[in-house]
Formats: C-alpha cells, sequence, structure tokens
C-alpha cells in the first residue's frame, strides 16, 4: 500500500537493532485518517470473506482495529497481556515472547468474546518474529474459531515471522512489507 | 447520555468491591458504533472549544479516543504504561497510583508529540479515584500544552475523583454517572 509505505519513507525511523520507529503516525502518535485508510484497503482486500469479529492485542493493535472495525461493521476483542484483578478467572490464555521487550508474557482472551462460531480476522501494527500473532492465532484455535484472515500494518518481511505463519496455511495481508532496513539506507519495500 | 447509560443497564455487571465491568462493549470486546456515539457526543459538548490533540492511555482508553479522533479530525496521543526499548529518553513521565491493580507505576509520553502549541481533549474509558487522569493533566502541564477538555465514558461520581478534578477547574464531560451501584442493585446513575 503505497500510502503507508510513504508515510514510513517520510516519518519512520529506523535505529540500530534493527528497531522501525513508527510512533509519529502509528503506535504512540496516531493519525486516524490514516488507520481509515488501513481499514479501507482491508476491507477492499477481504471483501467476500466473512468476517464477524476483529481480534487484536493491547496496546498498539486497538487503535488500528478499532478503526478498521467501522469499516467492517464487527466488534473488536483485544487480548490483554496481563491479568488484571477485574477480568474473570474464564479465559483463554497463550504464551508471547516479546523482542521488544526481551520477555515472556501471557495473553488472555474472555471466553465470553471468542467462540466456535466466531470468523475472526487478526490485526496488528508489526509483524517481525510472529510471537504475538501466533499467540493470538493460538487463542483463536483454543477457542474454536476460525482465523478467516490476518491483518498487519507493517511486516518486517526480512524476519521470519511472516512465512513461517503463511506456510501454516493463514491468509497474511500486510499493507506495508520491509525488505530490509538500515541506519544508513533507511527502509526498503518489497514489490 | 441515555444510549451508554442503557447499555450499562443492560450488560454493564456489577462485582463486590465497586467493581463495574463493561468488557462487553467497552474495554475487553469493543463496540465500535457505540464508540461512534460517544465521540459524536464528545464532539457535540465540545462544539467552539479549540481542540488539536486526544491524549489518553494504554490500553482501554484508545479505541475510545481513535474512533472520537475522527470526529474532531486530530491526531491521538496515547501515554504508554511502561517505558520500552522503542521509545526515545526524551519524554514526559508522571506517576499513577492504579486502583484495579493496587500498583504504582509511571505514564510516558514522548516530548515530540506533546508541546506547548497543544489544546488536549483528554479521553479515557473510566473515571473513578482520578489517579490516571491526575496523571494525564500532569503531562500536559509538564509540556505547557492546555487541557482543553476532559471526556470520560463512565465516571463512578460516587467516588472522589471528579469533583476533584472539576473544583481544580478542568471541564469534565463524563457520558454515563454512576450515582451508586452494587451487586443486587445493580447500577443507578446521576440525572
Amino acid at each position: 500500500m503505497k500510502l503507508l509505505e510513504e508515510r514510513i519513507k517520510k516519518e519512520g525511523k529506523v535505529f540500530e537493532g534493527d528497531v522501525l520507529k513508527v510512533d509519529r503516525f502509528l503506535n504512540h502518535q496516531i493519525d486516524v485518517n490514516l488507520l481509515s485508510e488501513l481499514g479501507a484497503e482491508w476491507k477492499r482486500l477481504y471483501e467476500g470473506t466473512e468476517i464477524n469479529k476483529i481480534l487484536t492485542i493491547e496496546a498498539s493493535g486497538i487503535g488500528i482495529a478499532c478503526v478498521a472495525a467501522l469499516q467492517f461493521n464487527v466488534p473488536v476483542v483485544f487480548a490483554k497481556k496481563t491479568k488484571t484483578v477485574n477480568i474473570a478467572a474464564d479465559v483463554y490464555t497463550s504464551k508471547v515472547e516479546s523482542y521488544t521487550h526481551k520477555t515472556t508474557y501471557d495473553i488472555i482472551v474472555s471466553k465470553e468474546f471468542l467462540g466456535s462460531g466466531d470468523k475472526v480476522l487478526i490485526i496488528d501494527d508489526f509483524l517481525a518474529n510472529g510471537k504475538a500473532l501466533e499467540g493470538l492465532i493460538q487463542l483463536c484455535e483454543d477457542a474454536g474459531a476460525t482465523v478467516a484472515g490476518i491483518g498487519i500494518a507493517v511486516e518486517k518481511a526480512h524476519q521470519p515471522g511472516g512465512e513461517r505463519i503463511r506456510s501454516l496455511g493463514y491468509r497474511v495481508e500486510s499493507l506495508a512489507r520491509v525488505k530490509s532496513m538500515s541506519v544508513e539506507g533507511g527502509v526498503e519495500f518489497c514489490d
């Protein structure tokens, strides 16, 4: 998606350690009009696919998922990263290794909001090593829900997550696919 | 706002310990069409007030803020609860006591995204003891930004936060104000 690629070229910043910061428009400050365009693009790509729910993960997936959900006219469910006193014990849970935080954490979703009738579009801001996405897929499998598709804003295609998850048979629609990036040369996208 | 009050009456659940769960439509599963209605109501209430940015806090504020921001046509900035390796050191920070989690945590916002020219609408899902909101106000003050207003979905008006923050001179527009609640009697709203 040219619009997102151009925005990353213009306002994204590459740091050592394979870090791509898009916090000017995507995951700290958020350009909600851009999110509308991302949502419209996923809606176009998944035209004809039955979707009744969007699943994402806190925190930076939530805004993207909610604005996209307006286009799909379906509810959002977001997986939570820690168990709070406000959530019932009756949850699906999955473990995720975080590349960013160098830790492992649990993600949970209430059994009340994910079930065997659901046709789920999973949405997230980034796909790199794919661990968070695998955790979300696991939650759907545990719930007996169908993963109808996956929508990613920025895929680091030079990392293994996207290929591994596609090889499992899931449809992954990434709107910007980074082929390579460096502090000196900036970001190059896949064709 | 009748729409939100009726939804809370219908689908909210009260638990011991002054816990009101609205996770069926507001902060775990999210009815994005309801969020659009909340956004439209804040837009109506703040008509004529200059607002160029919406500030919220992860995680459950983000969806509400992003959908509201579509109506205001302004960007969202969300304060983060922990410092990640992806964020620059150049941040404003404030401490918040969490009623839900029984802990104290830091919230941060990049200095790049909050500054002296900003007229900020602060949005969050809940206002109870007001600690998170005070933290967000503190970030604005530290940045030299103006708090143009505050938009809350559900205020627990029987707790002291709302009164304390209004008494400081801030305009707080809560779309549902809980007067009292109990496991047996359910929720009563202020007139």
